[in-house]
């Protein structure tokens, strides 16, 4: 530069909470990570096992590096605390997990984790905290090793694994959960009496930072999403469409019950209500993706006598799910009558949505705006430990970070310039939370 | 009875051409067709196998017996003549055919040669016709024994085979059908070099009688139906929809590209242009018949991102084929566009409409009106030799009897009071159609 004016660059480091050194740390991070827990095609750091634990423990030594204080609870999740100046007030929280699914990216969880870390460095920089502020390493949070249960960590906090969560099978050892949660040193004695390691009132707030599952920030154009609610869903897995198989030339149209037809019908006056309930205003996705008709008895010149298939309808309301439900069974009487079909909607699984905090959002909004970094304010379709921790009535907030290509998959395409927008957002949040009310103190 | 007045039923023998012993010998020749071709589970007489070449012996035996000329052409399939006053005018002729699928019925194909055997053996009660009268018993009619090639004897008749049906595979013996026929005793060489064993132009008319393989005439009540045509179809076996998978909770509406909902909408729009068409009395039958999304990709909480499925479409009317092939293809243009999927239709498999003759349904008209006997005026969505008949020049006609419970299985439930009926239709109208013009002969 020939004039010595600082410029945008230079000018945005030096009021970013989140510095050029702690962005090196937070690169390095993830270079290690990925070291540590490629397998030749992706990212494995298995729930409870011990890729997860050794990612967990670099985040501890560098904790303890920093003159942060570490612990462990009884589930071994990684409680990392800067003191605040009022020890006893409750605590400023942000986290994520180390887990991936197999074969996963590099970014679901870490991210948020390392982020928090940067947050918390960052705090300490500053000085103390009025509040104490901890990041939080939660176990356990994917799906995909354990045959479906997850958010085994976060729900253990509040005293939430059940025995059929701690007998689920592992996908490749076959072995219990809690074979593989006692191999990483937990206590199983307070989670099978199902008592809270921690008590949802030490908690002032939570936030957490992950990148986003699906590409509405591409499509905005924006690096940050602040989330108003997590969605609950309903899933039926096997609806069965039940009428009456004919030869396809022999029968007319007025004598036939053709299932796939009735099926198709069904969908799209979901598939229509679904277009004006967004249209009015309300949050909700739907989805049929598994349609199958019977390979013993189909034929391409067979009125198909039954089909197969899936539903499932995601909303952060839950007067939403409900009322779409009802919707959905009267469809299918009335498709059922005059069709001469009928729907067996099978088993209805219901996970509960959750709401965020709007304080929480509101506050991550300004310090968006404050940082000058574009938001969107959006839903997460996919859930999160922070459904958890607001469902325990924590009030709670969530960052996205636009990333390409999804994730549960090795492609996960974060760019380190947005993760940064997504940091200084919370640790800007944070450290706003934990000082809040400083003034009103004598 | 207390008094002599003739009853109604006495009344309908007296002037039936089907009398009381035509009858009984029909009833003894389906009760001997079940007890040579039970298979433990239903009706097996193999096309080109000895149970079909042996059925069709007892008809020969039985026509000799009654006086009746019999021959075998080239293919084997059984001439049975009544002579006519001029030898040389084009025959009246009629039968169907003697094999069965696996497991079948007893009265697919059989009820058609019976009650054309009647109708000679009535006509030769009534005198000499003025032109002669035949049964044609034709060979292979039924797909499921060569998987899929069928009408191997009405084909072979005006030189229709060609190499690929010679060289099909047998389900069981694994054999060429080539082989099987000449087991049978057929001369391979004219039908080699196709030529028709008989000219087209020998034939005055040509009627065929079978059970209906569909549900309109118990559903109408009426035991007898004239076939005015045999649709003709269009088939994709595999339409492929693609669009683009994604995370069910992760992505909204507007960036989604689901394919199993462009499909459902595909297939109600068909269902609509169907229903209207029946409405401006176009003669169709649409089925999709197969529908499955990708098993290797497919998940309750995944936008599909493909789905493939079957198309089969039927009519009478070529047109109708052609046209709604168009519309079906503007539809995949349209929703493609606007759900940002594509429609690959794959291969498109055509088979011919064939119409019956105007002045044949008609004559089967008034004959049935003459006899008191309701019958429809009726589409075949099912193929019969007839539409060979038919395509060959030949004014062609079909008698359908009402019949419970399908064919192709072994619960096919013709009542003989409904057979009777639709051999009395037939025999009027054959011995109508043999002396046809003799009134304006010198």
């Amino acid at each position: 530069m020939a004039n010595d004016a600082p410029t945008l660059e230079a000018e945005t480091y030096r009021s970013a909470f989140v510095n050029a050194e702690l962005r090196d740390l937070a690169v390095s991070l993830f270079d290690q990570f990925r070291e540590m827990s490629f397998d030749g095609v992706g990212i494995s750091r298995e729930t409870y096992g011990p890729g997860e634990t050794q990612a967990i423990e670099v985040i501890e030594q560098l904790a303890k590096q920093y003159g942060l204080q570490t612990s462990w609870d009884a589930a071994r999740n990684l409680i990392v605390r800067l003191e605040g100046q009022e020890p006893t007030l409750p605590v400023v929280a942000s986290g994520s997990h180390l887990d991936s699914v197999p074969q996963g990216g590099n970014y679901d969880g870490a991210a948020g984790v390392i982020s928090s870390l940067l947050a918390l460095l960052a705090a300490q920089e500053k000085g103390t905290p009025l509040r104490p502020m901890e990041l939080i390493v939660l176990r356990g949070e994917e799906s995909a090793w354990y045959g479906g249960p997850c958010y085994f960590g976060s729900r253990a906090l509040f005293g939430l694994l059940t025995d059929a969560d701690l007998q689920s099978r592992h996908r490749v050892t076959g072995k219990a959960l809690e074979h593989h949660m006692e191999t990483c040193g937990v206590d199983l004695v307070p989670i099978k009496a199902s008592r809270p390691l921690m008590d949802a009132n030490r908690f002032h707030c939570w936030i957490e930072l992950h990148i986003e599952q699906g590409p509405v920030l591409i499509a905005r154009e924006k690096p940050v999403g602040v989330v108003t609610g997590i969605r609950g869903n309903v899933r039926h897995r096997r609806i069965v469409c039940r009428g009456e198989a004919a030869h396809s030339g022999a029968v007319p149209r007025w004598l036939r019950h053709d299932a796939v037809l009735a099926m198709a019908e069904l969908l799209m006056r979901i598939d229509e209500h679904w277009r004006i309930l967004l249209e009015w205003g309300e949050d909700l996705v739907v989805t049929s993706g598994i349609v199958e008709t019977n390979k013993k008895e189909h034929a391409v010149s067979r009125v198909p006598g039954e089909v197969t298939f899936a539903l499932e309808y995601r909303s952060q309301d839950p007067k939403t799910l409900d009322s779409f439900g009802n919707l959905i069974q009267n469809e299918c009487n009335q498709i059922g009558e005059r069709r001469g079909v009928a729907f067996d909607l099978g088993e209805k699984v219901y996970t509960e949505p959750a709401r965020m905090s709007d304080s929480m959002v509101s506050l991550l909004e300004t310090q968006a705006s404050d940082a000058g970094i574009e938001c969107e304010i959006m839903p997460s379709g996919a859930g999160h430990d922070s459904a958890i921790f607001a469902n325990a009535g924590i009030s709670s907030a969530m960052v996205f970070v636009r990333n390409d290509k999804g994730s549960h998959n090795p492609h996960e395409a974060m760019e380190y310039e947005d993760f940064f927008a997504g940091a200084e957002v919370m640790a800007r949040a944070l450290w706003q939370a934990a000082n809040d009310g400083e003034e009103k103190r004598p």
